[in-house]
C-alpha cells in the first residue's frame, strides 16, 4: 500500500496498469481547485501556459505546430484526426500492432475514410519492406502508427518510419498515436517530421483522465485548411477549436465549449513537474526501470507478448501467464498485495496474459518503491496461485 | 470573497456566472481522488451508482431510459443526439431562444440533418401557434428546445410543448437541451415525455466541468437501434458507449475509452448532495432566490433580456446595462468586489448586457451569502462606474 503522507493521498493499492497511472501528491491536490470562469484572466493564463508547455513536451519549436487540449478521452483524438486532417475519399494506411489499430481504423471508416490495415502477428510489428511495398502500391493520404500499443506493449520505431516516408512517399502525412508513449518514450515531433501526434492525459504525462491532447504540424493544419468538405465532427471540429486554442495560448478569452478547468490545472501541474528536468533523463529512467521489470519477468520464466527486445515498450510490459493460470486468479492475488495490474485486451490472447504499467511517478520517484513492490508481489502472487492450484489438483 | 474554512477552499472571488458555478467544499475535495483503475470494482461501483442517481435527478423510472456520462463538454451531447438519434436526411425543428439554438443547428448540419430554426425576437421565445403551424407543415423527426438559453436567460415551457407534440405530431422526438436547467428548473423526464435531455456537469448539478450527460427515452433508443446508417461519430457513438454504460450501471467492468475517474467521483459527490433533499425543494429555492435577484435588478432600473416574467429562467438573470455603460467596465468593478459575472454571448446584443448565474450551492446554502453579496456588489459597482464616467464627462 502507498504510504500516507501528511499532505498526501490516503492509502490505496498502487495503480500499475498501462494508464491511468499513480499520481504525484501535488498533482492530486491540484485537481481540487475552486470553480473559475473559463474566460477569466486567471484561467486563460493557466491554459495558455499549459499549451505552451505541451510544445516543449512534444519537442516542437515550429511556430506552425498547433496543440489542442479538449475535454474527452484519448479516443477523441482519433475523431479529431479522421474528421479534420483527412477527408472522405482519402485512403490511410494503418500499421497494426494490437487492439488500438483496429479501433483507429473503425474511427476512420466512420468518417468515410478508407483504412487499410497492415497487420503483423500478435506481439510483432509490420516490417519496413512490406510497409514500403504498401506505400508505393497506391497513394495514401496518411500513415498511422501506434507508438506503443497498450494491448500488447509493442513499441514501433518512429525514426525508420519517418525515413521511409521521406524516401518513398513524402506527401503522406505521418500520424502517431502516442497515447501510451508521450511522456515515457523518446518522441521528437519536429525531428521525426510527425504531422499529428495524439495522446491522453492519464498515461505517462501523469494527469487524471479526461483530456484529449493533439499536436498538429503546419502540414497537418494545411491539410485541414485545404479540405474540400467541412469537418465530419462538430464537437471535434478544428473550425470550432482552432481559434479557441490560439486565443487561449495568447492568454485571451474565447468560447466554443466550456473546458474542464480543474483538469487543465492538473495538466499544468504535471507538465510543470515533467519539464523541470531534461526530457532525456525522463526517457532514460523509464528505460532503466523497464529493463528491471523485463529482467524480473524473464527470471520468473514468463514470456512477453512483445516477443523481440527491439519491439518492447519502456512504459509497460505485457506478459503471458504460465500455462494453467488465468488473469483473474493472478490479478486478484496482486490486489490483495496492494498492487493493481491489468488484464489482457487483445482479443486473440486476452485470457492468456496480463499487463504491468510502469510510467510516470512510480518510475521517476524510485523512493516510492512502487516498481520493486510490484515485482515482489508478482513473484509471490504467481507462487501462491500455483501452489493453491497444485494443492487442489 | 468566500470565507476560508478549515477544510475548505482558499479565498477566491464568488463565481456567479451561468456555469461553471461555485462548488461545495466536499465536492471540491472529492476531485482530488487517487488514481484508480477504470475497470476495477471500486470505480465500477462508483460509476454504477452515479448512473442510477442520474435517473433520479431526471425523474425517470422507466427501465427503458438510458443515461450516458462521457468525458466531454456539454456540447458533445449535441453530437450524440445528431449522430445517433436522428440520421442523415431527417429534418429537425429547432426552437431558437438564443445563441445555443444556432450552434445546435450547426451541429445537426454537420451530421447531414436538415435543421429548420424557428426564431423569436431577442429575449422572447417562439409561440405555440407558429410551432404548431411548423409541425403540421411537414414531418419533423425531432423538435429541439433549449430549456434555458444561457445567452439570454430565456426559459422555455416544456409542458405546453410536450402537449402540443402529443396532439399534433406524436411521432416527433422531443429533445431538450437542459445544459442550464437540469438541477435548477423543474424537469420531469417521464411526465414530460422527453426523448432526449442533454446537460453538462458544471451548471446547476454543481460538479466541475468535463462531463457530458445525456438521458435517452426508450423511444430515442429505438430510433437509434432502427437507424439505416451507422452513427456519424466514433467517440460519440451509442454503438460504442451503450454496452459500456449498461455494464457500468450493473457495476461490471468494460472498456471503450477511459472515463475520467476523478470527475465521475465528483459527479457522484454532488448528486449524493442534490438527492439528499426532495428535488421540489431545490426547484423552489432556486425560484425564491431568482425572484430576489430579479427584484433587485428591477429596483436598479435594469431591464432583463428575457422581457416577460413567464420567460425568465430561475438559475440566471441576463440584464441590459444602463445606457453608456459597457460590460467590461462593470465586470471589472465587480471582480474588485470579489464577484465574477459573465459578459454577453448573444451576438446581436453582446455589448449591451451582462449575466448573473444563481444556481447550485450559492442558492441552496444561503449562509454563504453569495447572492446577497453579489446584489450589493452590483448596486455599488453600477453606482461607482456611473460616478466615474460622470466625473470624466
Amino acid at each position: 500500500m502507498s504510504t500516507e503522507k501528511a499532505t498526501g493521498q490516503p492509502p490505496h493499492p498502487a495503480l500499475l496498469i498501462p494508464g491511468p497511472i499513480e499520481l504525484d501528491d501535488d498533482v492530486v491536490q491540484s485537481m481540487s481547485h475552486y470553480a473559475e470562469s473559463h474566460v477569466g484572466a486567471p484561467f486563460c493564463n493557466t491554459f495558455g501556459e499549459t499549451l505552451s508547455m505541451l510544445r516543449k513536451l512534444f519537442q516542437t519549436t515550429s511556430p506552425q505546430s498547433q496543440p489542442f487540449v479538449i475535454a474527452g478521452s484519448g479516443t477523441l483524438g482519433w475523431d479529431m484526426v479522421a474528421a479534420n486532417v483527412v477527408e472522405p475519399g482519402d485512403e490511410v494506411l494503418v500499421l497494426h500492432t494490437g487492439y488500438f489499430a483496429d479501433s483507429f481504423a473503425d474511427c476512420f471508416e466512420t468518417y468515410g475514410i478508407k483504412a487499410t490495415q497492415l497487420k503483423a502477428p500478435v506481439g510483432d510489428r509490420p516490417q519496413l519492406p512490406e510497409i514500403e511495398k504498401a506505400l508505393t502500391s497506391k497513394k495514401y493520404k496518411a500513415l498511422t502508427v501506434t507508438h506503443v500499443d497498450t494491448s500488447t506493449g509493442v513499441l514501433s520505431h518512429l525514426q525508420s518510419l519517418s525515413e521511409l516516408l521521406a524516401r518513398v512517399s513524402p506527401s503522406t502525412l505521418f500520424i502517431v498515436d502516442g497515447v501510451c508513449s508521450v511522456g515515457c518514450e523518446e518522441l521528437h515531433f519536429d525531428n521525426l517530421r510527425i504531422d499529428v501526434c495524439l495522446t491522453a492525459s492519464q498515461k505517462a504525462i501523469g494527469c487524471a483522465p479526461g483530456l484529449s491532447i493533439v499536436m498538429c504540424s503546419g502540414r497537418a493544419m494545411e491539410s485541414f485548411h485545404n479540405r474540400k468538405s467541412p469537418p465530419g465532427s462538430y464537437y471535434g471540429s478544428f473550425v470550432n477549436w482552432l481559434p479557441i486554442m490560439q486565443n487561449y495560448e495568447a492568454k485571451k478569452p474565447s468560447y466554443f465549449a466550456t473546458p474542464p478547468t480543474q483538469l487543465v490545472h492538473t495538466l499544468h501541474a504535471t507538465l510543470t513537474q515533467v519539464l523541470s528536468r531534461p526530457l532525456s533523463e525522463r526517457f532514460e529512467q523509464h528505460k532503466k526501470m523497464s529493463q528491471k521489470v523485463k529482467k524480473a519477468v524473464a527470471d520468473l520464466g514468463l514470456e512477453q507478448v512483445a516477443s523481440k527486445p527491439e519491439n518492447q515498450a519502456n512504459g509497460m510490459t505485457a506478459m503471458y501467464l504460465p500455462e494453467g493460470l488465468t488473469p483473474p486468479e493472478i490479478l486478484t492475488s496482486l490486489v490483495k498485495k496492494g498492487v493493481v495490474f491489468a488484464g489482457g485486451l487483445h482479443r486473440e490472447i486476452a485470457s492468456k496474459y496480463i499487463r504491468f504499467g510502469h510510467m510516470g511517478v512510480s518510475v521517476m520517484d524510485e523512493g516510492r518503491g512502487d516498481i520493486e513492490r510490484a515485482i515482489e508481489a508478482l513473484r509471490e502472487g504467481l507462487a501462491e496461485v500455483q501452489r493453491e492450484k497444485g494443492d487442489k489438483s
